[in-house]
């Protein structure tokens, strides 16, 4: 029944320098932006330059995980945070919702919707948090997929590198609606508008040599 | 009929350290990936700590332009490389093409394609590459909407920051095909295959102060 939502505690790099007006702290707005989502870009750096890397992330609770399987120097000395530092990352998860194009090439823009965490990444070496993670990244993409596969074993445990980010640094940033045409624009002789942009899944295809008995699970036809 | 494609020249960070099979430096393999995509992910480095940031961009030949609105103070100090050094960046560009599911959680993957670009960004001064560069980053988004919009004054170009980012140090991550399982997991009763995912466009919606006598230009009604 609150009338506050909950909301992260802005920072100096929380707050853009451009479009405040497009930022926010509100927690299940940032939820629910990563919850749409199973690739973030993650940026670390690396001899002093940076790196930016496409992967797969879970989110549980205040705790996103981070699939460390990149094979990276930097990720794997990250650290458990206490007998290593940990690494500095900034992990990026960006929805685009729709073209928007104004009568004038300057306006023309996007909506979208993106969340910016800021943090120091740790492994998980925690065998049950790292069976949790494991769970989450799978789950992330598609919900209910974890229990309907063969869950990982100590072998395969043991080779798995996952990072933890916790969430506590964050903003999202979202722009929606039509485009912002100048005044004197308006009687331009160009179509304005938006254009949404639409994601989706095909048919699945199943596996050459899977057992024809088996079939698609609800959880893949609603997908 | 050249039957060796031109590459770009391996770097020791552009070889992963995983998944090498995967890597490749092929010139028009990187261009397709990037001229499939108008949104990149930009990292840079801030106060010794990464940023990474959603934001649009055009190729020209060997050269990607990259919007510089997100107004960030390191951006606008990266200079033009001759009386400023440029700032040290990574561009990476990602389309996810499939959801590999596999019986075993530990196989489950994506089907992707990514571009990851290190290099040094300069900012653009000369109004003529100006020009160039803006009308690549609305053609990126939409082909052919640069000639169908009002260009920019000479007000919006000095209001307007584009850095330059050099295709040099280059490599492009591929993965395709159906999942990975281990033989003695394949007779398990687990649904497994590809579900392939798909990018798309609504119906164009003209914007509220639309004169209805404009009408939607082909170039729109074929995305």
């Amino acid at each position: 029944m609150s009338t506050t939502p909950e909301t992260y505690a802005a920072t100096e790099r929380t707050v853009p320098t451009r479009s405040r007006h497009r930022a926010s702290y509100d927690k299940d707005l940032v939820r629910s932006i990563l919850d749409e989502a199973y690739v973030c870009h993650l940026g670390f750096v690396r001899d002093g330059a940076p790196v930016v890397l496409p992967t797969l992330f879970g989110r549980v609770g205040e705790r996103l995980y981070v699939h460390g399987s990149t094979g990276s120097r930097p990720l794997r000395a990250a650290g458990d945070g206490v007998t290593a530092p940990g690494l500095p990352v900034c992990l990026t998860v960006t929805h685009v919702d729709g073209l928007v194009l104004a009568r004038s090439a300057f306006h023309h823009s996007l909506n979208y919707r993106s969340v910016v965490v800021h943090g120091t990444a740790r492994q998980v070496t925690d065998p049950e948090e790292l069976r949790t993670a494991l769970d989450a990244l799978v789950d992330q993409v598609v919900p209910g997929r974890s229990a309907d596969s063969r869950p990982g074993n100590a072998k395969e445990l043991a080779a798995t590198s996952v990072i933890r980010l916790d969430l506590d640094e964050v903003s999202a940033k979202v722009r929606t609606g039509g485009p912002d045409d100048d005044p004197e624009d308006l009687g331009l002789p160009y179509w304005s508008g938006v254009v949404p942009v639409r994601g989706g899944y095909g048919t699945p295809v199943p596996a050459d040599d899977l057992d024809p008995s088996v079939a698609l699970p609800g959880y893949l036809a609603s997908l």
